[in-house]
Formats: C-alpha cells, sequence, structure tokens
C-alpha cells in the first residue's frame, strides 16, 4: 500500500477557509505552515502596500496573544515604510535597516544544531549577507560572519580555513564575478549555499555573471540561490545545519 | 589571533608534485582531497579522451594495491568509450549505462547519516536523477526513488507526502516548466536540491526555462545545480543528509 | 468559388476617413470595430499624452450622443493625468486606481455566457488580476476572483478546485516562478489563460522566468499573453466564455 | 463556508499506487484523467524510449478490453521508432507520419461545439499545424485548415475572412516574423492561439522572434503556446470551441 | 591599375588638425563630409553636454558667415538644455520639441527627387516618426506622413495603398509587435526601412521584439535600423529616394 | 476624399482561387505579384520538400507557355535535392551551387539603373555575397564585386574608394565583427545594405554579434537585413538603385 | 622539486590579522598588495557608503605618516559624497570629477617604461577614457589622449597612426558599434586593451553591442576588459608598457 | 603639424593590386602586414575551402623562394583537410593535431623577449592553451605550460606561484566557471590574458558563463579574447612580453 498524503490533517482549521488559512482582513496567512514545515513563514514586504504590511503584523501580534512561545515571524525586503507598519503593530521588533529585515519576537530562539558560516566576498555584498546571517539566527542556529574574503587576494580566504571547516553549512554571498563559492567548496566538507548579487556594472548584468558562475562551479558542494537571495539562502543553511552536531 | 590555514599540512606529499598531487602519467590525481574535504573527487569524463580516462582508472587501481578499504571513486557522464576503459582498468566497476556512471569499488559503503529522496517529475527526467541517487548511495547514504510526480497531475506528488516528509534531503529533477521543486519545498522540513534537465523543446531553451523557474520557487528551502547535473545534486543531498538521524 | 472577404463592406463610413475610420481631431477611432469584431476598442493610455486621450474620451462621449446603448470604451494603462482627462470628459467613468482602468458607461452589460474565474498568485500579483477581472466583466461576463493561493502552499489551490472547476475560462496571474497556471490546468476541464507579471527578483527578469514557466506548462489548456497584460487575457477569457452555459 | 476540493474522490483507485494512478510496469498512466479534466492525455513521446512507448500503448490496448467506446489516446512528437512500437500494440491506430502522431482508436469522435480554424502561414509551418489539426479533430471538433495565407501577400487572408469569422476558435501557425495572428486577430470575433514555429533562419533564433510577436501583438484576443507545439494549440482550441454553436 | 582611394584629397584643409578636420574648441567638426558624402553631419546630442554642443553651434555659425547657402546641420536627441545651448548661437533655428531635433538653417533646401513617405503604426511611435520626417526634409525630399495604420486593423493600411505605391522609399515605424513594415513592403514597389520603437512592455523588450519581427519580414524589401533611430531611417530614405523621380 | 486601395483589382483572376492565386496542386503561387509590386516572387527552398519545390518549378515553366519575356523566378536556399528538382522541370536554369541559387529564365534582363556593388569582408562571407550579386542582377542591375576588404587591413578598404563611391547602393558582407558596414558608410555617398553572416565563433554567436555591430553602425546611411540574408539584400540594393543613373 | 609558494611569506603581517591584512576599523586593506603585486590597491567606491570610504582614505593618511614616499592610492567611480569624504582625510587628493577619480599623493610618480596611448571614438566616451588615462599616469607611466576618432570617419584614425604607432600599449574606448579597436589593432604593434562603453541606445544594449565586436575583432591584438572599466584598461596598459622603452 | 600618416608608404606593391596586396589566384594576401605590425598573418582556415587553404599555402612556398628568413605563417583552426592541403605544399610544416595549427617554417625563431606562461584550468582546457603556447613560441617568446590548476583545488595553483610570478605575460584558459583568471591576476604582477573556453554543460552556455566570469574578475591586470580563442591570446602575450627581459 502507498504511503497516504496527510496535508490536509497536519493544519489546523482557522475561521472559514480550508484548514490552516486565515482570511481575516482579506489576507491569507499561512499559520499551519509552522507544523507542516517546521520553519515560520516569512513576509515578503517588496510589492506589498505599508498598509498590507502593517495588518500582516496587526495579525502576528492578535495570534500570540496567550502564546508563551510564539513562533519567528520574519519580515524580509521592508523598505522604511514598511518598517514603520511592523513597528506600528509590533513595537518591539528586531530592526536591521541595512538589510532591510525585521524580526518578531526580537530575541532569536536557542541555537540548536550545526553552525552557520556567512561569508561575504566584499563589502558591498554585506547587506545580503546579514539578511541571510539574521535568517538562519532567527531560524534557531548560531551563525559567524567572515568578511571581505574575495578570490582577488586567495591569502584572505585561506586565512579563514578552520572556521569554514567547522561550518555544517556555509552561505557564500559574491557579486561580479562571483567565483567565491567555487574556491570555498573546494577547501570545506560542509555544503555551500552561494547568493549571488547585483554589485556589479556592465557585463555584470545585476547579477548574471555571478549566477552563471556559481552554476557551474567546478567544486561539487555548491547550491544556488536567487540573486540578492539573503533570505532563501539563511533558511536553506538553517535547515542543512539543524542536525549537525554543534561544531563539525 | 586569527586562525591559521592548514590547507598545506592537510595533504600528504606523494612524488615530486606539490602536497597531496600525484603527477605521474601527466594527469594530476587529487588524492589528497578525501582528507581535506571528506569525500572523493569524481572523474568527470566528458571533454577527456577515453585513453586519459582509462589512465586515470589505472592510477585508481594502482593506488588502492594493500588498501583494504580504498575510496569510492566515481566517473561520470562516460560514454561507451569512456565506459570501456573504466572497465579495462577496474573490470569489476558499478555499471550504470543510463546515467553514464561507474563507480569502484562496486559496492556503495554502508549507508551512515539521513535518507535521501530523489524525485524525478518525468520519464525523462530519469537519466539525471540516477545520476544523482548513484552518487548519494556511493558517498554513504540510504537512497529512495519517486518517479513521474510531475505538477500537472498533483495527486501524484500529494500520495508521496509521507515519504517526501522523511527525508533528511531531498533532490528534484524536472525539465520543462520545472515546478516540481517548489511545489515539494512547501510540503516538507527538509531542503531541496533542484536540477534543472534540458528536457523540453521550444522556450525550455535546453533547461533555461526550468532553471529560472527554480531560482524563483515561492517556497524558500530549494537551491539549485546546473543543468542536468545530477552528480552535484546528489553529492550536495549526501552532505546535508550526512548528521541527519535515520529516519527525521 | 473561394469566399468574398467582406471587410470593406462591413464598416460603415464615417467622415472623409477609409470606411470605420474618424479622422477628425487626427486620432483615428476605430468605430466599426465592434461590428467587425464583437468586442469594443480599449484605449491603451500609455504613450499618450494626457490631452491625447482626454480627446479621444471627448470623442466617445459625442459619438454617445443619441445613443441608448452606447458599446463600452476600456481605458487601460491610465495614470493620473490620463485619469483626469477621462474624467474631465466622462465624470461618470468608472475607475479603479490600483489596475489603472477606466470605463464607460460606468455600468457593465448584463451577464451573459459562462463563469469567468481570475486567480492570483500572490498579493503582488493583484493590479494585473483586477484589470483582467474588470475587462472581463465589462466585455458582458460574470466574474469571480481568487486571491493567493500560490504553489507554495498547495492546499490553497485545492481548497478552491469546485469553483475553478465550475468556470468556462480561468485567467491565472503570476510572478516569480509563474508555476500556478500548469497546477489549475492540470485540474480543471476549462482552458486557462496565463498572465505572467513582472513581481520578483534577480532571476525572475521582470517576468521573464513566469513567462518562460508558462510556455512550458506541462498540462495542456494554458496559453499565455504578454507580461503584466491582464487586459489582453481579460478579453481572451470573455472571448472563451461566451458561448458556455452559465455555469459549467 | 468554502468549496471542498474534490481532486482525491473523483479519481478511481486501481491497482496498489494512488487512486487513479496505474503503476504497473513501472510506468504511472494518468487514467483518471478524462474524469477529472474531461479531455485524455496524450502520450509525448520523444524522451521516451520506444519500448516505454510500446508498453504505454500495450496498456492503453489492455486498458481498452471490454470498453465499447474507449477514450481516444494521441501520441505526439512520435518518431519512426516509437511509430512501430505504438503499431505493435495498436496495429489499427491512425497515423500522421508528417504530423509526428498517431491516434487509437483510429476515427475521431462525432464532432460537436463550434469549428475549430487551423491556418498555416507558409508551407514550412504545415507539419506543426496539422499536429493541431488532429489534436483539435480527435478531442471532439470539426476542424477546417487553411495554408500559406502570410502576411507578406494579404490578400490571401482576406480572402479567408469568412472562413475566418465562422470559426469559434482559430489556431494560427506561424514561423519567421509571426505577424499573422495579429493580423487574424483584428478581422475576427473568435479566440486566437497563436503557435510559433521554429522556421526561419539567422534572427528568427528558432522561434524567439515569432514567439515576441505573438506575445506582443496589437490586436487583443491573441494567446500564445510554445514553440512548436501544434498539440497544445488543438487542445487549447478543442476547449475553447467546446461550448459553441456548429456555426458562429 | 585599380582604383585609387581619393579620400585625403577630397578634404580640404583646416587649422592645424588632419585634412577636413578642425580642431578648434578641443571639438572635432568633420566640415569635409558634406563634399565627401554628400550629406551634412548631424550632431548627437545625447551623451554630449549642453557646453559641448552650444560650442558646436557656434562653430556651424560662424562657419556659415560669408556663405549664401550654408548646409543644413541637424541636432538630433536634443533635450530641454541642448535645445537652449544652441537657439543661444542659432536663434532662428527649427525646432521640434517632441523629435527632440533642431535644424539650421531653419528652411529646408528645396526638394528634389522622389516622394518619401513616413508610415507610423501607432500614436506612440509619432516622436520616432516626425524624426525621420524631418530629417528627410532637411536633406532635401519631399515627405508626407501616414499614423495609425497599425496591422491589427489591417483596412487602416489597405487605404492608404495608393500613397504608400507613389512613394520612391518608404519608413515604417512600429513598436510592439513591429508587423507592420512586413506587411506595408508586401503592398509596394519601393523599398521599406524599418524603424523598431521601444514603444511596448513586458516582453516588448524595449523594442527587440519590433526589430526581431522586421529582421524576419517575410516580404523582402524590408532593412531595419537601430531602435527608435528615425534620423538613420530618415537619412536612409533620403538618399534612397534621391535619383527617384518626383512621383513613382 | 481618401485614395483607394486597388490592391484587388491588380491582381488578375486564375482558377477558382482568390483573384492572382493559383492553387491548383496545393501550392499558392502568387502570379501578381509582379504586377503589384514589380519584381518577381522568389521561392525559398529551405523547409520545403524537394517534390514541392519541383511542382512549383513545374509550375513556372506552364505559366511561362506563349510568353515571349517570361518574369524572373529566383529559387533560392536550394540543396542539392532542391536543385535537381528544378533542373527537371527547367533545364536550361541559371545555377550557382555557392550561392544555392537557381534562377529562370537563365540569362538576367538587360540592366538599368545604378550600380550595385557588393562588397565581401573575408572569404567565408562569398556565398552570401554571391546570392546577393544573383539577386540584384536577376533583377536588372549591373553588379560589381569586391572581395576580402575587411577592416583589419583597412588600406584594402581604401583602395577601393573610387568603385565604392560609383554606386548607387553598396551591400556588405561580414561576419565576425560586422564593422564593415560602418566603416563603407562613412566613405561614400549611397545607403549601404549590411548583412551580417553567421561566420565567427564563440561570441561571434552565429551572427548575432555582426547584427549588432550593423545596427550601431555609427555612421548614417546604414539599414540591415537578417543574418545571411543575401537574397533581401540583394533585392533591396536592387530596388534602391533602380531609378539612379548608370553611374553615379 | 616544485617551486615552493610565497605567497605567505611575502606578506608583512601587522595588527592581529592574517599577514598583510589590517583589519583596524571593521574594513581589511591589502597593504601587502603593493609588495606581492608591484601596483597598489585601488578603493572601488561604487557601493560602498561614503562613511566606509572615508574611514578607507583615513586609513591610507595614517599609513602615509613618517614615509618619505608613500605608493599611490587610486580611488575610482567616486560620486559627489565619496569625494567629499576622500577630501576630508586627504585634502590634497587630485580629483578629476568627470573620471569620477580621486588618486594620492596628488602627483604621478616619475614616468618609466613605454608610451600609453589612451583613445576615445566619440564625445561621449572621454569620462571612461579619462579614468583609464589618469589610471595609467599614477601606475608610472607616459600618456597621450587621442579623441574623436571613430571609424565613420576614417581619415581622423588614419592622421594619427605615427602617434599610435609609438605606444607600448593602446588603450581604446568606444561605444555604440565598438568597431574602432578593430580598426587600430591592424594598423599598429602595439597590443591594444579594448574598453566597451556603454554609450549608445536601443541595439546597443547598454555597451553589449560593443563588447561583442571588440571580442570578435577580426585583426590579432585586441583583449577586452569590461564595459566601462577605465581603470582596468589603465592597469593593464601600465602593466604592459611596463618594460617597453620610453618610445616603440 | 600634426603626424602623416604612413600606412600607404609602408606598403611595398606587389602585382597590380593596391600597395602590398597580392591578388593573384583570387586570393588577397597582406604580405605588407609584418612590415606594418611586427607579426605576420595568419591564416585561419575555418570557412575556407581545402583547396582555398592549399593555394594560400603556395603562395607561401612561392614568396619565400629565394628568401633566407621568411617570416612564420600560422594555419589555425585547420581541420584533416586543411591540414593535407597544407602538408602538399609546404611538406615540412609544423604540425600539433590537437591544437588544429600548422606553422611554416617549422622550427620558431631564437627567442627574446620575457617569459610567456600558459595556464589550463583543466584538461579539457589543454587543446585550446596549446593553440596559445603555439603562437607565442612562433612569434618569438619563451613559453612554459602549466596544466589542471582549477580553483576547485587552489592549492595547485599555489604550487605554480613562483613561476607565474615570473612570467612578463599569462595567458589562462578556462571553462565552466571561469574563475581561474582572476585568482591568477591577484598573484603575480604581469597582465593575464584570459580565455574562456566551450568547456561545460548547461549553464556554462558554450563559453559564456567563462566569459562573463573573466570580464568581471575582481582583480586588475585582466584582459579578456573571444571564447577559444588562443591564437589571439598567444598573439597578445607575445606582443605583451616583446619588450620584458628574460626572466622577471
Amino acid at each position: 500500500m502507498t504511503d497516504q498524503p496527510d496535508i490536509m490533517a497536519n493544519d489546523g482549521g482557522v475561521g472559514d477557509g480550508p484548514a490552516g488559512v486565515d482570511t481575516r482582513h482579506g489576507i491569507e496567512l499561512d499559520l499551519g505552515r509552522g507544523a507542516r514545515r517546521g520553519y515560520p513563514e516569512a513576509v515578503y514586504c517588496e510589492g506589498k502596500t505599508p498598509d498590507q504590511v502593517g495588518r500582516i503584523a496587526g495579525l502576528v501580534a492578535e495570534a500570540a496573544i496567550g502564546s508563551t512561545h510564539p513562533g519567528t515571524t520574519l519580515f524580509t525586503r521592508a523598505g522604511a515604510e514598511h518598517r514603520s507598519a511592523v513597528l506600528a503593530a509590533l513595537p518591539d521588533a528586531f530592526v536591521d535597516e541595512r538589510a532591510r529585515l525585521l524580526a518578531w519576537p526580537p530575541v532569536p530562539p536557542e541555537p540548536t544544531g550545526g553552525l552557520v558560516v556567512v561569508a561575504a566576498a566584499g563589502t558591498s555584498d554585506q547587506a545580503v549577507a546579514l539578511e541571510a546571517a539574521h535568517t538562519a539566527r532567527f531560524l534557531g542556529r548560531t551563525v559567524e560572519s567572515v568578511d571581505d574574503i574575495g578570490i582577488a587576494g586567495v591569502h584572505r580566504t585561506l586565512a579563514r580555513v578552520n572556521l569554514l571547516r567547522s561550518a555544517a553549512a556555509i552561505v557564500v554571498v559574491a557579486g561580479m564575478d562571483g567565483a567565491l563559492p567555487g574556491l570555498v567548496a573546494g577547501l570545506v566538507p560542509a555544503p555551500v549555499i552561494a547568493v549571488p548579487t547585483s554589485v556589479g556594472y556592465g557585463a555584470a548584468f545585476e547579477g548574471i555573471a555571478a549566477l552563471l558562475t556559481m552554476l557551474n562551479a567546478c567544486a561539487p558542494g555548491v547550491a544556488v540561490v536567487n540573486i540578492d537571495n539573503g533570505y532563501g539562502a539563511g533558511h536553506m543553511a538553517a535547515q542543512i545545519a539543524r542536525h549537525a552536531p554543534p561544531m563539525s
């Protein structure tokens, strides 16, 4: 006998929407997602009006009433107006303007699993690297950040080898030629999540050059997320490091 | 004090090349790689002459003499002539013609870590899925394969949810619209390694359409490897599942 | 004998232009189009000056004098200045700022034909979905809208299956990975008009990723219109549902 | 209360697979699809081995035993070896080599619904046009074909206006500049399904030029399927014409 | 004996630069160009500072002193600041803001050669069409303009056939699907210069779709200039019509 | 009063097709085209079966019976089998295998109009240049050919300046960097038709590099046809030179 | 014995970072680079905040204390705010606003090696050409600049041949068709570094057309840097001319 | 007074063609090129018929009669038939089948200038690397080759640092991610000529990924030639190393 889909059963019903979907206020919050996937949903702010984001933040506040350990909610790609709207509903939220990210409750859960290292090739890649690092932290991992270890000065990367080798998952953020993830992957046992950034000019084509470099990395152990997608990389790294021992 | 690069120290010297590099026969085998990264090197046959591949196989055989547990060597993208050349040196090698892969020694190591599930969207994606599955197996994981669960008949995917949810890492192989990884990632806690295939026609553009779809997957927890890169996906999945419990 | 082209005969002559073409004011209104095609022309405002749009609105008002049932005229892609110019000539026009659309007369005709369902994958796709829905309504169809049923939470789509199956034509609007139309088409008997949106970032390439996904949808019964072309999708859906029974 | 998904209930169980999925012989036939969508599944042969296609044909033959009106099965993109494999299991299947299509049972169902017109811009577009025409016929529509009415000699198109205006759905197949669908859509009330073909050279880019032209058609009422996808266009046209009167 | 290059001999020496090149003010004016090619140079303003453009205009004024018939100088792609700078030096220059063009002396030469017709597909293409028309006029041709004859209403094009057939050269300006030049070329004996415009959205890709359509036009007699290059098209048309009789 | 379309009136009726269209044998020959456009139709052989091409040649032979001056018919892109099929029906046809072109009657008409010069940048561009030269000759122009004058040795171009300056129309054929047309246009009064060829490798991208170079030529007086489209360039040049004096 | 890597030994230790890396202030200055490569590092300002750039300038000032001949530091792609931040720390720095470049100390070193010629095709390419020229000067070369020698007036290039032939390295900067480097390389013995610029419109595609032209230049002796990368070209030219005699 | 173009004077006249151009046999040999540029012309065989290549070889043999030191002629991209044709005329020519190159006279000139190092990232890049190495040798330089130093095992590159640092010019050949040139440039004082190869699969896009990586290399001192253009890279390196001391 084949296994049975339990997707419907897993989601607790809320309101008059389908199981696990709260349709109040015209916005669908996927509150069943934590149960289904083990990680909370993030609110992608770009393309939403500040008003919509504010209403979502209100729903989050409301849902947490009476809960002693509400799950973390992340707000990503938040501009200044989105930020204000979230803070109106969740005044004590954690904020990092440079990473355009907010998190609530403001303190990450006690870390479990293996170490996540987030490495940025250059100064201009730091905003995306921060988004990745915060995401992994708020999903429950210990995170170490390394900056400015681009391939043009390879001794800088080599100087970090011991740290890189102790990671359970590594996020490498790089624009321009995007060569760093392949270099790192050749030095370590952990899987590398590569994040191309739109940093560069001319034939960098807003991150396409870095994206292609990463997809063609000669060393195995590299997989790629969308350009500038620090959130996705941090999420993936947190998932990967979940079962690893604290120090590899 | 900063940590010290140990890259040079880790590699045992062989012959007159740099540490850990065997330059005999004009070919550089990276025999130190298992120590440095924890995974054996694979020989990518495409673009090498059968003669070159045969000489590499000979070096592998030679290096294993006296060893009771030689590490696995994979030969990927092996055409018919490459296959013959490998088998001449390693006659008992494992062969899967459809996956264009050979492995030696022919028996995978005793599996450790979590379960790897390899899912193929359609019949035409199976060769790439097989390459991924064999790679993960020979790198020491338990692997389950699932076929033909493309998004056009979503009930087929839903019928596999329990198996997918028990995986520590999932490889999803899909051509044409490449939509399956995003669907799967929305249903499971494990990270998904997405492999676009060059299956399709017209605006599939030899896998570009699937690649873009996967990079833009709405669900977090998806990272992408190169088009048709089953080996890379299987390697990455084996790395991810390494520390997971046998059944999540 | 072959059939004879009646294109010329169908168009009633107006003014001194060619048959059916009103060249007064230096603008050509295709007033014969309703007769020729059965649907009124829409005024695409982008690229026209507000003054030009205002003069067209004036011609529409003028042409309607003495008519008890003037055909609907749609003004699409109307910015704030275009809106003002139209309202100066047609003060009671229907306006939806978010959809950037105006319609006059402001009340849609009595609906005929089958049901058109307009589904949006995410919150950011709603403006385009609204343009499609209004267009279908003003061309004479009953329209139902569904929001936020993206593939990342497939249970949300499944919860709407009965509604989707009752449609005579379905418009599915999606950005990012653009996977929703293929999922929907696999569940329903009606044809699906897919609208890629420019929502997304990085490798979404302003809608190209979604466009390619939709063109490669594995399920038959999907056809695609231009990126962000809600008007075109709504028009096509209205044409498709024209002869269908009120409820399929 | 929201509507309930009936997707699971619709599919009758067969064998030990999920409901409606026959997993015998290692191939999943979606036999529940006719019930779910109203149209039979087509077997896309490209990328399948002749042996796989032959086994599918055998399953089709087997499933039809005892049925007086077995549903039509289409085999598309069938090369010479696929063709032999199908005919071995279904010797009386309908075959059109040029369209690379087989159908069984060999006689289309009695036509219902409105007229489908399939127009090809040039001689080289005829193979794709044939695939579209056969598909629509075997899905139960009356089909008329028109050839060689490209835009370079517009009088040829105009000479067909009466036929085009009587259609409930029109498939227009064109390579090179792909301008014909926009011209036709401006002349008729029916929706136009545009099929770009890979016919052309140089900057035709294997159908991309035609694809872009069609997506940018100025006349509303055009939607596009993948390059060379005659099957998809014929399927969509059959769906559109389903509820139309025999002659519009 | 082979023919001898006379390029050097043709250019009269001015100042201390190479023959025919005036290097005063740090700007090189190619005053020998009229003699060498038969047409005056145009000053492309985009990318030049208003100050540079003003100094060029001053040199033009200076060079004309004492000349009874100074050749025409065109200033193209002139923004508001460029316009002011030109008018400061050449106060009676001809100005068309919409076409972003100035000309001096302000009156075109007495027309010679055949008729140039400039046709625009839509209202949004008129600025580019005006640039083409003014260029041809100031290079000495009679010009007739036709607007709004896009392919979506083919009767509008057919109504202009007699005028189009009387032209010695036709410029056709079109954005979106760019199909008009191929339609026109199929109806007339004169060569058609096609100008794609960046008008459109989504898959129009800033004029690429129209450019490809025009390069793939099925009718011979179409050649293409750069996107939005009205000046180049008008120049080419003036060259083509140079030797033609006043009315073909 | 507006001018009247005479398109229908111009075409003499033949058989039972629309006016001017001979539908015998299932192939539409546009025999009215010479009258409508002033130039005969060419038969593009690629994508047609040899049998279809042979039947067209037969119709051409048949139509010429009794005519003392039958118009020229060109067969372009003719492979070996197409060539045999044409020669079976028109045994005395002119043949140039390298240009893949046939013409019948085999002698070009007495030349009229101005000189057409066809210049090829390199040896590998000669096949396309020949197609252009033959086309212009058979359409009634005097043609001179110049080879191997690429920009890498500019003295070779300068040595041909007098010839180039005597032309009424110049076709310049170039692959790789495609820079020659811009160089030539800067030296001559005649319009230049630029033909990119697919000659080159790597970043030549099958002619795209040359195409882009030509579209961006700095000198005005360059217009571009499709990659490798020698026929289109020769046709356009013949049209341009039609009214010019024998020697400019 | 193989040669030994001296990379680590070459770098003098500073602070507590790895050898040659100053990690004070959270910014890594690669002060060992001059010793390792022979050329100072440049500070790429784009993507850095003015504050970060200012702190780097401060570190440069600090490091120079007590040094009689501090090495040159270049600040490239400096906007107005970056400029102010640098000048606050290094008030006597050399500034060229148009080239967006600063240098300190403000006087270039005494020139050595061969002549570098920097040629710009058009007025709009001068900013990039200036960046190249300043870079080569501050890296110790004699530089001559040539402007406005685009291919459309080839006599302008020929008039500069003697200067071009005396160079040890030539930088050629060109937008639009990018044809100049190939022309120059055919005339001189020195290697040509080609810099495509984003100057142009339409099918210039922000420098892609020029980039492709340059990569496909028919003359050998051309190598290409990124679009608008004047710094890279000037650096490369300085390296090439390093060992050449003062006048070739 | 400006400098005078000596281009014409430099070329000695041969036969009845323009100065320095031998037009016998319908092929133009640029025999004046050695005098003009200092390097002999290479014969690019691809796209030429074996017969044409053979005739060129004959002209080379003929021109060398009576000369004691004939300049080297290279034949590049020579297939088997080209090779035979060259050897028929120049039986003692140097041949390297893998590099598809021939040279005559078969012995390179006595080396002068600095060292050229040619480094290949992987085994599959060796054919292109050989073409570069032979070209530099036959143009008069000492050449050292290094293989298999790809970025995935960075210790292999570091082991070669002393050799790389002794070069006057370095050619780095790499496919797939193309990251090696940027790594090398960060370690050495010499300029690096980067050659992308078409080695790789999927998103390597026949060398585009490597090309973009190289254009975006973070370290200055990298310039790029066309994909697979070993000849161009070797030529450029020979030019660069011309004036350098034997060992840097």
